[in-house]
């Protein structure tokens, strides 16, 4: 036993026992005869005191500590003269009669504080240090916490937590597989999993009724800031349901994190928000609707007045930005640039300002008289003291542009306080995306979403309008999960494969175990998944997944701690039967 | 909504309300005019009723179903006539008046139920209907429970569960490492973990203090009945501890698997028996106690009696099967014949009948005289009616054997009940193994066991002799777990290196990461590992863990469902730049 107490532990009330603590030293101050340590573990911090008077040799042996040395100290807990109010443990301090040194500690390449002066690629490569910040284990704490309420939630449901294969086989569709050679079956390869959806099929084809996992997945994509090469899934799949019993289910799911994890109540329904109007007002799936500023259509309107710009635009789009008619130049100026970064590629702004005598200023004045102006801000119900931002071209393409805007105005404003929480279901999907690049639809969400039965007649005529029984759960504008009603059916299942372009022979290839399975009692069900690590930065406030993640990957997929991926030892690679190609440089 | 019951749910109380069943037919039975049909979900069976008389077209209906057809049916609960005792929901029938086919299913390739007509391979193929048998599923629901309540001990014991990569680097000590080729870095490969051992240490320096994980590691070895090549382990860490209170907290965990899992309760400490006692008295490292049958070594009173075998051994000793010496001659045979198969390589075996009449009668009658054979029956405080069987040979290797043997007779005896659980810590196991085939010690539990600080002298002297802080919890003879109070030391740590052979440049090619982290203040650690997939079959009974895994491999390592693992498009292995090796046939 090397301690009675956590550092964290000790209050007035354990005033005039003895301790014993153990710990890493987290700063020393000398002041005169008496020197204080503070003593830090996960749970806190707690004062250390001793005392030249008392004992000498202990006051020297103190002072030689460095930081992050661990020790562990015995002494008597004392009330303080000076309490601090800031520390959970500050009315107490510990009047310390013996010290010993677990073990000491080099100092460390940046310092173990909130705010660390450790760049990205030291913190990385000290990860193990990195992780002691405060900070940063609070994250993991949260992730913890997360995924237990996560649990305890699904399990009250009856849901039960199925481990599926991680060693599964390669569907080379979707994204990239990461492969694993198989030594026992030379020349074959298993693939990590991208996500377990057809096991959960089969589970429910099992008839397990209500399935979840908490589950590591796997991709091998370029990466970004919010993708990791492996990530984890809230995976869940129900039978016997339709999409209102999945919704109904997780925004359950959603409310007991909100209120166990955050201590947030929510009273009312979620919103729910079809697609359509998603992008219609908000440019996007996953519109972040702590604040309005919704996308008003101005086509028509602003129209017939030789403005070539717009008058050659099938869309033409703005947003109100509320009480910001009083921006520079430069600032407009700066939102020009903005929406004009090659990440938005816009072309360009068109600004209204509503002045607030009335009177209207905009970069289009030339084309517009003040009444045209009045009008248009009339459609934004632009009052006084408002700025309306203009933007126009192809539909989606603007919108998404005219999306990033309107962040970008919320953000200026403080409307996208982190503190507030504002979830949304996104509903009514289509089942089909189109791509241009291929000339070919592609599944929006994947090949097993059922359409909804009333779009079916347009299967042959109009796929981009078919509408899918599929779902997003979206926070604060990040998408934290979706799913779908699958089909369960062999032949619309066939019929869809069919549409996306897969020949028999490839589906049956691919699929033929699911296919298989659908001959044998295959139940209606559906089913969603929550990405963990995004929920957890949500929760966090982070901006990047990376900091809920104990040992993240690089931008390149390192492990940059332990040095991996690594070359192996020519044995292994003979062992699988495997040869590396030699790199070959450009013009070869 | 397609159902508002389950059909493991109306009892007495519900006759006469209205409800909507789904689910797979079970069974149908028809009398005269009378259809039964059991219909069949996660939750339990329900008797439908159709009749004829009521409804003639329904009746027809139910008549075509087939086995394992998807059904939602509407009735009204009814109190039955014959009142079915062994059916959870047997008080009641459903009077059917809606009857919908959800799915229909062809006939399935064997029998759903407990003890199905379908043998290994066809059940494998076809999992997702073997996963559909109530014993089956059962096993998956005990391991969720099993799951679901080690969190819940663990979380109120403060440990928080830490997810750690699965993309790492390989460390070829130990056994295979699965490998994953990088696209991003060619040439270098990522390696699955076999355990995360060194992560976890390193969340230790880190100060996460009490760290677990229920996670998936992997193997890439020859498969047997008890592995697979992906496993999982409930992976647990410890700082500031010693092992008394490792043990004392899992020892905890261990009581609350049984209690709220099994409904079993254990009032009393576990035994504790050191690795020593445990080869000396039950030629094992993990003793099935739920029998005594202690070995007793008689090499002392044996010798001198011109009987070579055992003169010439330096190792003889017996066990005494209680009640055992009525074993006709066939069934000493058969014992013997079972002591010389390959898997346990004895060279025979002798007995000693202690007859009823206080007479000793043994297959070495010529070499002992009857007091010979008292002064022996003595030393195992055999009573009339007992068989003493004595094996004799070079010590570990017969202790082997003879440990086999005890279980054995322990079966036919019925000591064995799988109702009953014995569980015991074993401790104080040797650091090193010695290796006779390359000549060199191994780590006997792994490089980062602590040695006792007692036997520290003997690193220099005598390896084979220094006890480790390492324990195993052993359940009925089974490991279920195993772990060790670690090295915290960088010094030692390197000391350690150099007793295994590493040179100190492949341990830091290696470790070098760790050993960087004990240079930063790393605290006393300890922690362990239980195997969940043994473990949830030592509560399900089960011989094997396959069936307490939802997807399992076969024997080489294939999912014979899915056909994985397979032959990968040409594209995605130039993608990784990785060409396969022509197989090289024998005799070039």
């Amino acid at each position: 036993m090397f301690r009675t107490h956590t550092c964290g532990e000790l209050r007035q009330t354990n005033v005039g026992q003895q301790t014993t603590l153990a710990g890493w030293v987290q700063r020393i101050r000398r002041m005169g005869g008496m020197t204080f340590v503070d003593i830090r573990d996960r749970y806190g911090l707690t004062q250390l005191v001793l005392n030249q008077d008392v004992n000498a040799e202990l006051f020297d042996k103190a002072n030689k500590l460095g930081r992050e040395f661990v020790i562990q100290v015995t002494g008597d807990v004392a009330l303080r003269s000076n309490i601090n109010p800031n520390m959970e443990t500050g009315d107490i301090e510990i009047l310390v009669f013996d010290l010993k040194i677990l073990n000491e500690s080099k100092t460390p390449p940046f310092t173990i504080e909130d705010n660390t002066d450790g760049g990205d690629d030291i913190r990385m490569k000290y990860r193990y240090l990195d992780l002691r910040r405060n900070s940063v284990r609070s994250n993991l704490e949260l992730r913890h916490a997360i995924a237990f309420e996560t649990r305890r939630y699904l399990d009250k449901m009856s849901f039960l937590e199925v481990e599926t294969p991680v060693l599964i086989g390669s569907t080379p569709e979707g994204a990239r597989d990461f492969v694993v050679p198989s030594r026992m079956n030379l020349g074959q390869f298993y693939a990590l999993p991208q996500s377990p959806q057809l096991f959960k099929q089969l589970l429910m084809v099992s008839g397990f009724d209500r399935y979840f996992q908490i589950v590591k997945c796997f991709r091998d994509e370029d990466l970004r800031a919010d993708r990791q090469p492996e990530f984890t899934q809230i995976d869940c799949e129900m039978a016997f349901v339709d999409q209102e019993d999945v919704l109904n289910i997780f925004e359950g799911m959603m409310k007991h994190l909100f209120k166990f994890v955050k201590n947030i109540e929510f009273a009312d329904a979620f919103p729910r928000m079809t697609w359509a109007d998603g992008m219609k007002y908000y440019g996007s799936d996953k519109p972040d609707i702590r604040f309005e500023m919704k996308f008003v259509e101005v086509k028509e309107v602003v129209s017939g007045h030789n403005f070539v710009v717009f008058d050659s635009s099938p869309y033409v789009a703005g947003i109100c930005a509320t009480g910001c008619a009083g921006y520079t130049r430069k600032q407009l100026d700066e939102l020009t640039d903005f929406v004009k970064r090659p990440q938005i590629g816009a072309k360009g702004l068109v600004y209204i300002r509503c002045e607030a005598d009335g009177t209207f200023k905009s970069s289009v004045d030339k084309f517009y008289a003040p009444e045209d102006l009045k009008l248009i801000a009339a459609q934004f119900n632009a009052q006084p003291g408002d700025l309306i931002l203009l933007m126009s071209g192809e539909m989606r393409k603007t919108q998404k542009a005219l999306c990033e805007l309107r962040l970008e105005i919320g953000a200026r404003l403080g409307l996208r306080d982190k503190n507030v929480f504002a979830p949304l279901w996104i509903i009514d999907f289509p089942l089909f995306e189109y791509d241009e690049e291929t000339d070919r639809y592609y599944a929006m969400h994947h090949p097993f979403t059922s359409p909804m039965l009333e779009d079916l007649p347009l299967l042959k005529t109009n796929k981009g309008a078919v509408r899918s029984n599929a779902y997003d759960m979206v926070v604060n504008g990040v998408e934290l999960g979706g799913g779908s009603i699958r089909i369960h059916d062999r032949a619309v299942q066939q019929e869809m494969f069919h549409h996306l372009g897969f020949t028999p022979e490839k589906a049956e290839a691919q699929f033929g175990f699911l296919m298989s399975a659908f001959q044998y009692g295959a139940p209606p069900h559906g089913g969603l998944a929550f990405g963990l690590d995004r929920l957890v930065s949500l929760f966090a406030g982070l901006d990047s997944i990376r900091d809920c993640i104990a040992f993240p990957k690089n931008n390149s997929g390192r492990d940059v701690m332990m040095d991996a991926p690594a070359v192996l030892d020519q044995s292994q690679l003979d062992e699988l039967n495997l040869e590396i190609k030699p790199l070959t440089t450009k013009g070869e």
